[in-house]
């Protein structure tokens, strides 16, 4: 999508090298980091310089083809497997990540023996990856402009816009892809706290796209839905399990029992690699939490200029911060993927995501 | 209750002076601040430097004193209602501010015609008043406390402790009532966003009585329901309507259909005065829209000791800001008044606050 008026993409890579938005500074400085070595790339992710499934699923990728263009022949596939080991552990919950990750793995285990011919097929196979990644977000954009209709009001959580992939993005895509067909659409933007990827993020995409919309509290969505002013939820996912339920950003399961209480449709926009087949149900997802200080601090814009932090509980206070939650399908109306939409059901999840049989 | 081991209310009169916690500056800094005239004390109200719906009928109980100790006896009755009227539209939604004025005035009207006995009237109901308040927070302590067993996990939203009231507070009174009964009582702290009244007022309040606590994104409250690790929710209230519905700081509607989705006692506590009977539902309730810098900023103390805002937004991104939402008396599994434990239902409501016949 554009930055001020140039196309952008949120990750790619040139040669050894990675480069990403950092996206920690957005929405105040627009900036891009180059990431010279593998490690470089895991703290990326692990610091959130990246956020979002499909754009660490395309980090992961194109880390491990950068793991590939950096290796010598002589310890090639024990450094590229030390880097997938390395790249994998940085977020517990990523299922993009592990499948990014997993693809390029699966290019170099074809070239086995043959450090030449498997580094080639890394660095194509990285590349192609995070090209795919686009042309999902694309389809789902495509596929999920039918729910929205002119006038319609959309809530969404957190980021799921193309910052959170490698373009167009998930919930946003179809969002984007209604303006640009000339519907007028107005997005309630949660402001996500703790970390507040809506308040930043999402409203700075809408922006920078023109699509009207209003930063909320998260408190007040319930709220716009009483009186009658949200006409359906669209949110991602970070992984969708196989019976449909879907592990995403804390507060979204909050929203989807507030959209099934007002009988809101709930939506959830996602890339197939989101979903892993091999875990049977959203109790199966590890849910990681974060430092206490992402709860016990904001960060924002200071008036005099400056990117700080305040404080805003007592010195000694505690606190608690689960960096996700699992809503189980049933509060789900429809998983929009770049396949199309399908049920939040196991029979809804087979027909996009088959099950991986014979893999563990 | 105590503040660095001294007993405090949050307000309190001195002949034509009315004294104020400042909790603006809460927990970073205890101030009171001294507010000579009435047009000090409205104002007061209406930058919240006092905020609470007990807080805020008391100041409004003893602005109306203060307007009948400094006026001259030539233009007492005048200058009376003028302050009546003055303090009445701080704030559209504070039931407690007109029923503590009203309370005032009532005392001034059985004088009409004799200054001097109309102010010595006034003060006194003023400060009875003040005295009731923390009275009947307290009978709400006791009566809550049964509904609080060892070892439970409380969720609470906004501050409904003893800031907001005189003193004990409402939603907090049963919490502080269990926990000095020697019974174990753990609470979670919705941080309350966008002003933040659970994370700095709550939290402060819970570790100056050492009551075991964590702040929470207000997002994440649903998850831990969904772990099995919240027993019941108590919040406060703005103001009941004859029905049960309730209105109270944003947010509490969506905690109260997380907590009916999950099967979790969801309690309103307040004293009766918080009541308006000649309400008949929460429809009849007006929403105050307060400014959208409240969600475009965040408050709180820097790393250099200052108390700053930070922009959490791009700079040109609206927001939209309701303070109060109104929870269907359906979700509120009861009513904690200082006369006892009702159902949210019009006989529960009329069982302790009778319609007042022949007033408008």
């Amino acid at each position: 999508m554009n930055v001020h008026g140039s196309p952008t993409r949120t990750v790619w890579r040139t040669g050894g090298t990675v480069h990403l938005i950092d996206q920690r500074l957005l929405p105040h400085t627009f900036a891009t980091v180059a990431l010279p070595s593998v490690e470089d790339t895991a703290r990326a992710i692990e610091d959130m310089t990246v956020r979002g499934a499909g754009a660490i699923g395309a980090t992961g990728a194109l880390g491990l083809a950068q793991a590939a263009a950096l290796a010598s022949d002589a310890d090639f596939f024990a450094t590229v497997d030390a880097a997938a080991t390395r790249l994998a552990r940085t977020r517990p919950t990523a299922q993009n990540l592990f499948a990014g990750i997993a693809a390029v793995r699966a290019a170099v285990d074809a070239h086995r023996g043959d450090a030449a011919a498997a580094r080639a097929a890394a660095l194509a196979a990285g590349d192609a990856w995070a090209d795919a990644d686009a042309a999902a977000c694309a389809a789902i954009g495509a596929h999920g402009a039918g729910l929205i209709g002119d006038g319609a009001r959309v809530s969404t959580h957190c980021n799921a816009g193309w910052l959170a992939f490698v373009d167009w993005g998930s919930a946003l895509s179809p969002v984007y892809a209604a303006h640009r067909a000339g519907r007028r659409v107005f997005v309630w933007v949660d402001e996500t706290r703790p970390r507040g990827q809506g308040a930043s993020l999402t409203a700075w995409e809408l922006g920078q796209e023109g699509v009207p919309h209003a930063v909320i509290a998260d408190n007040a969505t319930a709220s716009f839905m009483a009186r009658g002013e949200v006409d359906l939820c669209i949110v991602g996912a970070d992984r969708i399990a196989a019976n449909g339920d879907v592990a995403n950003k804390i507060g979204t399961l909050k929203l989807a029992i507030a959209a099934k209480h007002f009988g809101i449709p709930f939506y959830v926009a996602a890339p197939t690699p989101t979903i892993d087949p091999e875990t049977a149900s959203g109790a199966g997802i590890p849910i990681e939490e974060r430092s206490e200080d992402e709860v016990r601090y904001t960060w924002g814009w200071s008036d005099d200029g400056r990117f700080v932090r305040v404080r805003t509980v007592p010195p000694a206070a505690r606190a608690r911060n689960p960096a996700f939650d699992v809503t189980p399908a049933a509060l789900i109306r429809g998983i929009i993927t770049e396949k199309g939409i399908v049920p939040a059901t196991p029979e809804g999840i087979a027909q996009v995501a088959p099950p991986r049989r014979g893999t563990a």
